[in-house]
């Protein structure tokens, strides 16, 4: 069963189509508001985003809010805010956490290398948090290195797998009615209980949709709102849309979105998360072989293999592995059929060292060796091939899981086959599963 | 992270709270219409479930209708049937699937070893199937086998992690109050959309609930409501609750259920079910020891290291592992201390076989060794214990998952220490994994 598309690991390009955005604010757009930033001078960026991430996880059971909940060893909201800034139009992304996370979001921010980032302090409802980001980047705030935008995305820090589709989207509604946010249908039906807990009428699903995030507003729409809202909508609200159509009487544009839009809430979707970006990055293999395919049949079938197993694999001699470490390729099986060393092994290693590949994500790497039962005794080789060990624990360090497979090739095609066969599902089984616990093994197929 | 109590896998009691239930008949229960099963002169099974499994799938993306997508290579259906056969009260349980998919199921409930199970055909609707399950339960049927229950479980296919707790909570509020059925806190907002796309009002959040399964009635409560009940009922509603308020004039009493009871509707859910139930089976482990924990100072070593990565670590030299198997625990790690050969290994593995533990769940066994490097070399010691390699085929065949781990044992108290520590991330990564693309491996700590 396969995903769609992997797009979550890849950039992502502005195009063309957001020529239009970029001079909404100077064609005197339809909205009156608009000119507001303009009057007062301000460089107003077109697009920000501002994240409410001061929750506590209490729907989670666990004592981690969800947003800093480890998934592949990094925080969620580290994968959110990846997500949005792969879109290069979003210009300044205000996360809110509390006093007591600000030490904890500094150093995924530096760890983890974001970028356009700036930290206001959670209020103690998600209204209240979302609110303190909007002041932060309205222009009437002393020594704020923030501009004004034309257009605010809200969405949320658990909210992992926005893609920028959906934000264009969004952006653009925000663009012509003031305010839009992307909707799903129901997967239940709603029901409302009476005073006593019981049926007291249930909605017909077809007629009604879950209010999903992401949302854009055009800034003074929903910072009037906000501005204007009572301590209840601030304690008790949960709806944006809401506050936009009470306050500034907009109606918001409704956009589908995809059903990736789910918001992490239960542990059982920090799984579903987990399993979703472990198939992400497993689609793409590199094989680097010490050996032209054609020359070398072995190699050939293992590539063929392959092929059968993972989406897409990618063979090299070497030559051009710099730039499949720039595609943001996360698997490499090295396959050595002339030698029975770690040179090849190394260099790998030490390029996928340089490329900070594996800030983000951990990388796997294979490093194959074949072995004839009837000219070596398998107990020597695996001795020499045991030193993969010592590198393996070197490699973990910097969030690299080596492991080794010894082929066994023997003379007969039908066995060769067989073993290869084999190999295919250990590679496989070691991409899909990124288990950490068993780097520095020698499998043998 | 942990999830709570396993519950999913262990057997369920019917407990002392069940008598109530099943003298409710003859009780002149306060519903009216309990009294029609015992004028017709049927022999009243107290609760019977209806589920409704006639589903396409098409949220899913995927050609196979979820119900029958795998989870550790066993259809999704079979953990739902399996957590009601748990529950000895439910006399009866009754899936209305479509034609096509008669065969398949047929060979799920023989494969799997289901009991008190009936088929019948689904209808093209989710009404019109349990409709078709309640006719089956309804005395006025030729040749029926199945009697007509007092009270009716509905439950959907997809939602595999119910508990006999809310099971009971929903038979007895039905009893009381005619009908009933779990409910949820709304995870989104929900909001009215105008014609034109736009937000027309949203819903105060905390008024609403999602209304989820199991629900239960009183069955002629349900039945009545579905005899009535309209074409456009039958084709468009989603709702039982609903069709026994308007017909059948019951205001279901709504009872909150635990997050467990949601639905696999996407491919998300998928993951996060099958992440669920590894986790619960990977909770108990089973430590056979081929010597006395007290003689042996590296075994009782390994057994202190396991119990801080895993949650009920038992160990036993063997006398009572016909017991253990009966608890239900499908993780062995099999400690040959005093010997390095196969033989307490195969024993266990043909116990595991005999006792049918494995046609549920993948059971993994792991075979560990120790090995002195200055006395054995270790390619020596490895040609002898890569004989696993064999042994481990043929286990998969039944579903067991054989691997074998060697453990470094040098004379120095810290190494040793050291080796068993990566010993046991080793062994807690293969049952946490439950990977079959690694059986027959040899791993090294």
């Amino acid at each position: 069963m396969e995903l769609g598309p992997p797009g979550g690991s890849g950039p992502a390009e502005p195009g063309p189509r957001l020529r239009g955005l970029r001079g909404a604010d100077a064609a005197a757009s339809a909205s009156s508001l608009s000119r507001f930033g303009a009057e007062a001078g301000c460089r107003a960026s077109a697009v920000a985003a501002v994240l409410p991430a001061g929750g506590s996880g209490e729907r989670m059971g666990v004592p981690t809010p969800k947003q800093f909940c480890p998934i592949l060893e990094r925080p969620l909201i580290s994968y959110t805010l990846q997500a949005l800034e792969r879109v290069s139009w979003i210009k300044d992304i205000i996360v809110a956490v509390t006093r007591e996370n600000m030490e904890t979001m500094k150093g995924i921010i530096q760890r983890y290398q974001h970028k356009r980032i700036s930290l206001v302090e959670a209020g103690v409802t998600r209204h209240r948090s979302i609110f303190n980001g909007l002041k932060a980047l309205a222009e009437d705030q002393p020594n704020c290195r923030l501009s004004k935008p034309e257009v605010v995305i809200i969405h949320d820090a658990v909210r992992p797998f926005v893609e920028e589709d959906v934000l264009l989207k969004v952006v653009t509604a925000a663009q012509e009615h003031g305010a839009s946010g992307a909707i799903r249908p129901l997967v239940s039906t709603v029901i409302s209980p009476s005073a006593d807990s019981c049926l007291d009428h249930s909605l017909e699903r077809a007629r009604y949709r879950a209010s999903e995030m992401p949302q854009a507003f055009l800034f003074d729409v929903i910072y009037d709102a906000y501005q204007q809202c009572s301590d209840y909508d601030l304690e008790f609200g949960t709806e944006c849309l809401h506050l936009a159509l009470k306050y500034s009487h907009i109606k918001a544009k409704l956009v589908e979105g995809s059903p990736d839009l789910w918001k992490v809430t239960y542990k059982r979707d920090l799984y579903a998360a987990e399993s979703i970006i472990k198939e992400r990055i497993s689609q793409k293999v590199c094989v680097v072989m010490d050996t032209k395919e054609d020359e070398e049949h072995v190699g050939h079938c293992l590539e063929e293999m392959l092929k059968t197993e993972l989406n897409h694999v990618k063979v090299t001699s070497g030559q051009d592995l710099q730039q499949i470490i720039l595609e943001q390729c996360y698997n490499f099986v090295c396959v050595n059929v002339m030698t029975s060393d770690f040179e090849e092994t190394q260099r790998l290693l030490n390029m996928v060292e340089e490329s900070n590949l594996s800030i983000l994500y951990p990388v796997v790497v294979i490093s194959v060796h074949f072995l004839d039962y009837e000219s070596v005794p398998l107990g020597q080789k695996m001795e020499k091939v045991m030193q993969i060990r010592e590198f393996a624990k070197e490699a973990k360090k910097r969030n690299i899981l080596l492991s080794g497979l010894l082929i066994y090739f023997p003379q007969e095609e039908q066995k060769l086959r067989e073993s290869l066969r084999q190999g295919t599902t250990i590679i496989s089984a070691l991409i899909k599963e990124r288990n950490s616990g068993l780097i520095g093994q020698l499998l043998v197929a």
